[in-house]
C-alpha cells in the first residue's frame, strides 16, 4: 500500500498526499472552525509542499484574519472563500450557468474551486427557464466548453433544459433558493435527479464546491 | 339558503344541484365501484335532469357495462372516462399539453374532461423540455388559447417553461411518471409548486380530471 | 423567434419584455437584495418603458429607501410590498378569502399583487370553517367574482369549502400559520392538493404573489 | 398490583382481564391470522367468561369459517368484522359520519365496534364539505349524540367543520382514500391534527376500531 | 340557521356564541398578536358577555400588558397563558401525566385550559416508561378520573402504558422534546397514532390547549 | 494487511475469512437468489472450512431444494432460514422479547441467527406494553441475560420499558408491524431511536438478522 | 435556430438529431410500451440513420419479439436492454463496481449503455465496504479508468471510498436494493449525496442508464 | 415489586435506584434546565447516596456555576458536560472513532459518558472513509477493544467499513454535521441503520450520550 503523510495539528490530521492520489489537494471546509484553526490548516497545506491552499465556508471575521496573515491572498466574498498561495495555471474550459441572481453566492463558490483547482471558467448568471432564450443565447457556449456547471433553486428545472442541448456533461448542483414547498432545495434536488435529459449528475444542495471538483476532475481527465 | 336536491341510492347521494350551483354537475367517480354502481350513478344522474354524464377511472369491466347499457356511450380507454348522453356544444379553446408519451393516459383524462365539459381542447403529446424546440414550436397555439394544461412527470420542468412563454393561466398536473427519486410524482409536484414563472397553478398528481374542471371553469367564466 | 430586450443591472438582467409576452411585467423580488438593488432594480423597469413597478419581500429598511426615492411610491407595510408609478386602472372582480387573522399578510400580498396588476380586489378575512356560517355568509360576493382566491393555514379546509359553493376557479393558497404537525404550511399545502370540490387549483406555500399574477391572468383573460 | 388472567394458545396470549381492567375485552386482530388461529382466539375469549367475541380485518375466508363454527355470528362484509355471542345492550348515541362513500368500510368498522361494545350508532354517509348543506342537515342529530365520529379521506376537512357545529368530542378518522398526495391517508391526517376547530382527536389512518372503543370509553364514561 | 353575534374589531372578528354553539367559548391566540390586539381580543370577548375570556402563547410582554391592564389576571409563565374574569366554578376531574420536566410547558397549558373551562384538573409530572413503577403508582389516580390527558415528548410511549391500566379515555399531547430523530415532536406523534392499547386520542404536537378543550367536551358531556 | 481467502461463484465472491475476522461468518441473503444460487453459495461456504451455513430470506421453494440437497438441513418456516451444518455449541443466554404476536417472524428471526451464531436463546412472545404487567413479570429473566433483544411494531414502546428493568444492553428491531401512520416501520423506528430509556440501540426494520449477529458479538466478548 | 428532424410515430415523436445535437441518440424507454411499439421506435430510429438502437427496461415478452425481428440483436437479460445494429467501436475506459450481487441487474443496465454508446467497460462485482480490501485491491484498474460508476444500494457507502482512491470522476448510483430503512434507495441516495470524498456525482436511483450515459460523455469528452 | 427511592424536588424527581435497578444511575439532561436546577439534581443525587453526579448538555454559564459549587468539578467544554465526585475506576476498554473534526463535540460526549461510568475509553478522530488507510491503520486498537463507537455524520460511511474489520459490536451515532440533503443527521441515521456490514447497531443522531451508556454496559456485562 502507498505512503501516506499527514500533518496532526491536534484538531485535525491533514491529509497532505490527497493530491497526489486523487487530483484534488485537501480543501479547508472552514465553517465551525475557528479563524486560528482556518489558518493553521491552509499553512499546514503550504507546509506540506502545496504550491497553494485554499478554505471554503469562509466567515468574514475569518476572511479578515486570513488578510492579515497574508494580505495577497484572494477573498471571494460572495463564494465565501479564500486562496492563498499561486494556484496552478488555468487549463480547460468549464461553463457556470445560475438560473436566478440569488443563486449567485453557490455559482460563485463553483467558480472560485475552479480556479483554485486550475481550471478556467465562464460564468453566466441569470438564466432561468421561465425566459428560455436567455439560455438559448448562450447555447454557442455551452457547445464549446468541457463541462458544463448548472446552479438552480427553486424549481431545478434549468439543468433538464441544458442537458437536451448539449453533449457535454452537466453537473447539476441544487439550490436552498426558494421558500414553501422547496423545502431549502429539496424541490430542486428531486427535480434534478428526474431530470429528463441524460448526462446530468447531480450534487448536494448547495454544494458549489462538490460541483467544482467534479468539473475540474473532468477537465483534467480530458487534458491527460 | 337555497334548495338543496338529492338523490338518495343507498351507497351514494347525488348532488343534483351541484352543476346549477357550482358549474360542474356531479361526476361519477369509479374507482372502487362495482359496475352497477357505476350505471345505477350515471343514471341517477340522468333522471335527475342533466343532459349527460360522466365517469372517471373506469376499469375496462365497467366500461363493457356501460357500453351494454348504453350502446352510444363515448368510451374512451387511454382516459379511462365513459361518456353517456350528449354534452354541451364545445366552446372556447384550450391547449393540453403533455412532456413524455407515458403522460398520455392523464392527458387524455383532461381532454375527455373537457368534451364532458363541453369546452374544446387541442392535445400536444411529447413536447418536453430535453428538446425545448419542441415546445417553442407550439407557442403559437399556447398564445390562441383560452389556458393552457400541462401535464409532466419525471422533473416536471415543462411548465416553467410553457409559463414563461404566455399570458394565460397554466394549470399543472405532475404525473406519476418516473422512477426512484420520482416518488410516485412528488418530485414533479414540488417541480411545479416552485415554478419560478408566474402563473403556474398546480393539481394533484395525476389528476387530469380536476386539471379539466378548473381549464373548463376558466373558458366559462371567459365565456360569461 | 421574437426580440428579447434585457437590462443588465451586473447583479441581474432584467427581462423588459416579459409584460409583452406573457402579460406579466416582471416584478422585483426584494428578498435577499440590498435596498440599493431593489431601487436599482425598479428604476430599471421604469426606465425600460413600464408605467409602474412592484417589488415584494421588501423589509422595512428597503421600503423605507423606496420612499425617500419616489415619496409616493405605495409602502403595503402587512404584505411587504412597494408599487412606484401609476398602474393600470383596476379591471375585473376578484374575491380575496382569509382563514384566519395570523394567515393576514399573504392575502394582503395577494391584493397587492392584483392592485399592481390592474384588477379589483375584495378581502374578506377570518371566514374559517370552524364558523362555517361565517363563509356561507359571503356566498354572494363570490357568485359574482371573476376569481376567487382562498388563503389558510393550519388545516387549509377552506378552499374545499369554497369550491362547493361556485363555479368560478378557485385559487389556493396553503400559508405556513400553525405548529406541530402543520409542519410550516405541509399540512395545508396538502388538503388543498386534496381538496375534495373541484376547481381548486394551488400555489406554493405563502405565495400570495403568485396567486395574485394567477388571478390576474383570469381577469385579462376574461376581459380579452 | 392486581391479578393478571392469561390464556396461553402458543401463538398468543389471551388478556382475559383487560375487559375488567380498561373495559375494552381483547379483541382479535384477523390480519395476519390464519382462520383456526382466530376461531381458536374467539374460543379462548369466551371460555374466559366474555358473553362475546369481536374480530376485525377478517378476511372473507376467515368470516366463513367463523360462521361455519358459530351459525350465528355476525358477519359484516363492508366493516370486515365478525361478532359472536350477544354483546351488552345498546346504551348512549354516536353520530358517525362520513365525508364519502369510499370511507364506507371505515365508518362500517366505527358501527360494528361500537355494537360490540354496547353502544347505539347512527351512521350518516357522504355527507363531505364539498355540499357543505349536507353536514349542516344533521347538526341537530350531532347536538343530541354523545361523541361524533368522523370519517374522511381526501382533504379531511370534515372534522374541521363538525367541530365548529357541536360542544360534543369530535373523534377523527382519516382513511387512506383519495390518490396522489393524499400519500395514502397522510394528508387527510395531518389537516385532522390540525383542525382549526377545538374538541378535535385523531386516531391513525383508517382505524375505524380505535375510534369505535374510543367512543365507547366516552359513552360508558357518561353512563357512569 | 341559528343567529350569530360577531364582534368586529378591524384585525379580528371575534365569534360570541362559540360559547353556546360549541360550549368552548372563543379563545384568544396570541402568538404573533401584538399586546395592544390580544388585549383587545379579551377585552371584546368579556363586554360581548363571557365570564372570562383565555389567552394562550403569552409572551411575557403581552403578559404584564395584561396585568397592567387587570392587575388580578391570572398569569401562568409556565403554560404561557392569561385568564382575566371569573371562569366557572371547577366540575369533574382530569388526570394530566408528562413523562419528563421538560414536557412541564405543555403540561401546564392542559391545565390552564382545563381552569378556564370549569374543570377540575390534576397534574402528576415526571411518570416516564423508563421508570414504569412510577406510572404504576398513580394508577389508582387515574382510575377515579372522567378523564386523562397524557403528554410526552422524545419516544412517546407513555400513552401505550396509560391506555392498558385504565377504562377511561387517554388524551395523547405529543411534544417537541427530544433532538435528532425526534424530528420536533414527529416520533412521539406517530407513536401515539400507533398506540397499541386502545382508547388513545391524539392532537397537534405541542397543543396542550386542544388536549385541555378535548378533556373539558368530555367532562361536560358527563355532567351532562 | 492480512490474507484474504474468497471464493468466486461468478455470481458472487464469498469472504471466507470474514468470520475469522469478524467473528460473523459470511452468511447467505436468499433474497432475490435462485434456489441453485442459494445452495451453490452455502455448499461454497462448506466447501470454504466453515463447519455450518445459515441463509435467511429463504422462501419456500429454496427451503424444498435445500432440504433436497441436505435433508438433514434445519428449516425454519416462520424465521424463513436454513442452516446446514453443525452450528458451534451455544453458550451465553440472550432473551428475544416481541410485543405481539405479529413480531413473531422477526423475533424467530432473531432465534434462527443466534443458534447459528451458537449462542442460546429464550424467546417470549406477546409481553406488549398495553398490559405492562406482561412484560414485569419476565424481569427476571431478563436481568439474568447476557443481553436481551426487543422486538416491536405499531408504537415501538416496549424497549423503552425494559431498558428501564435491566442493566443489560437493549436490543431494538422495529417491525412493519401496523397500518396507516406506522408507514412500514418507521413509526416504531423512531419511537425506539429516542427511547427515554438509556442503554437501547437500534437496527433496521425488520432485520431480526442484524439484531441476532449483535447479540452474539455481545455473547462472544462476554465469553472472551 | 438549428434544424430539427421529427419521426412521429402517432404515440411517440422521435427526435432524430438528438445524437447530433447532445452526443446520445435518442433511447427507447420500453417500459409502458407494448413490445410492437418498443419495435416501431428502434425501426424509427434505424430508419432516421442511425446505425445501431437502444431500448431499456425491456421485459422478457418485448425481448422475445425484438429477437423475432432482429434474429442478431443483443438481448442482455439482466441489464433488461436490446440493442439493434452495429454500435460505435468502443473507445475509452470505463470501471464499473457494485457492492453486492443484488445491485447486479443496475452494474449491466450501465454496462450495456456505455456498450451502445461505444465505449469500453469493465465490470466488477460484489466489492461492498465491509470487506474493503475487495475495492483495494481494485485500485489499480480504477486508476487506469477515464471514468468510475459506483453501484450500490443498503447503506450506499462504496462511492465515499472509492472517491478517496482515485482522481477521477465517480459517477454514483444508488439502487433500491435494502428493506426497512433503506425506502427503496432513499438511504443509499442520500448517502452518496453526502460523500465525504469530493468528484461524486449521483444519479437517480436504479438509474443505470443515466449513470452509463454520464460516463459515456466523460469519455467522448477525453476523446474529442 | 421491588423498592423505589425518589427524591422529588419539585421540578423533578430524582430517580435513586436506578443505578442499582439498571446500572446506569440517573444522569442530569441540563438542556432547558436552570444553572439553579441543575445544581439541584446533581446534589440530589449525591444526597441519594452516588459517588459521583454527571450532566450532559450544559451550556457554559451552567459549568461555571457547577465550578463555583463544586470546583474540582471535571467540565469538558467540547462534550458539554461536567462530573462531580469520584466516578468509579475505569475498567475495559472502548475505542472511540470520530470521521471528522466537526463530529468532535460528540465523539467528546461519548467519552465523557464512559468515564462517568467507569470505562476506559481512547479516542481517535478524523479518520473518515474518503482516506480508508487511516480507519485500516488503526485496526488493531479496534481488535483489541471490548466494544467500538463510531460517530459520522455527512455519508455516515464509516461504521460500515469498521463493522467488516472486527469481530467486536460498533455502536454507532449519526451526527447532524452535514449541509444540505444531510437534513441534519438524517443522511448518516439512514446510513447507518442500512449498513451492509453486521454487528452495527444506532443511537439517534448526536446522541453521545446514549452511545456510551450503551458501550458501558457491554463493558459491565463483559466483567460481570
Amino acid at each position: 500500500m502507498t505512503q501516506h503523510r499527514t500533518a496532526d495539528l491536534g484538531f485535525a490530521r491533514l491529509d497532505l498526499d490527497r493530491g497526489r492520489r486523487t487530483g484534488t489537494p485537501e480543501v479547508v471546509y472552514a465553517a465551525g472552525k475557528t479563524p486560528e484553526q482556518t489558518i493553521a490548516c491552509l499553512q499546514g497545506l503550504l507546509d506540506g509542499g502545496a504550491g497553494s491552499a485554499f478554505a471554503t465556508r469562509v466567515d468574514p471575521r475569518t476572511a479578515d484574519a486570513v488578510l492579515d496573515r497574508w494580505p495577497e491572498a484572494e477573498v471571494d466574498a460572495e463564494a465565501r472563500t479564500v486562496l492563498v498561495g499561486t494556484p496552478p495555471e488555468p487549463v480547460g474550459s468549464v461553463v457556470v450557468l445560475s438560473a436566478g441572481t440569488s443563486d449567485g453566492p453557490v455559482a460563485a463558490e463553483v467558480c472560485a474551486t475552479l480556479r483554485a483547482s486550475g481550471v478556467a471558467a465562464r460564468r453566466v448568471d441569470d438564466v432561468g427557464v421561465a425566459g428560455v432564450h436567455r439560455v438559448l443565447a448562450v447555447a454557442p457556449d455551452i457547445a464549446a466548453a468541457d463541462a458544463v456547471v448548472v446552479v438552480a433553486g427553486m424549481d431545478g428545472a434549468l439543468p433538464s433544459v441544458v442537458g437536451g442541448l448539449t453533449d457535454r456533461l452537466v453537473v447539476a448542483v441544487p439550490t436552498s433558493v426558494g421558500y414553501g414547498a422547496a423545502f431549502e432545495g429539496l424541490a430542486a434536488l428531486l427535480t434534478m435527479l428526474n431530470a429528463c435529459a441524460p448526462g446530468v449528475l447531480v450534487v448536494n444542495i448547495d454544494n458549489g464546491f462538490g460541483a467544482g471538483i467534479a468539473a475540474a476532475r473532468i477537465v483534467r481527465t480530458v487534458a491527460g
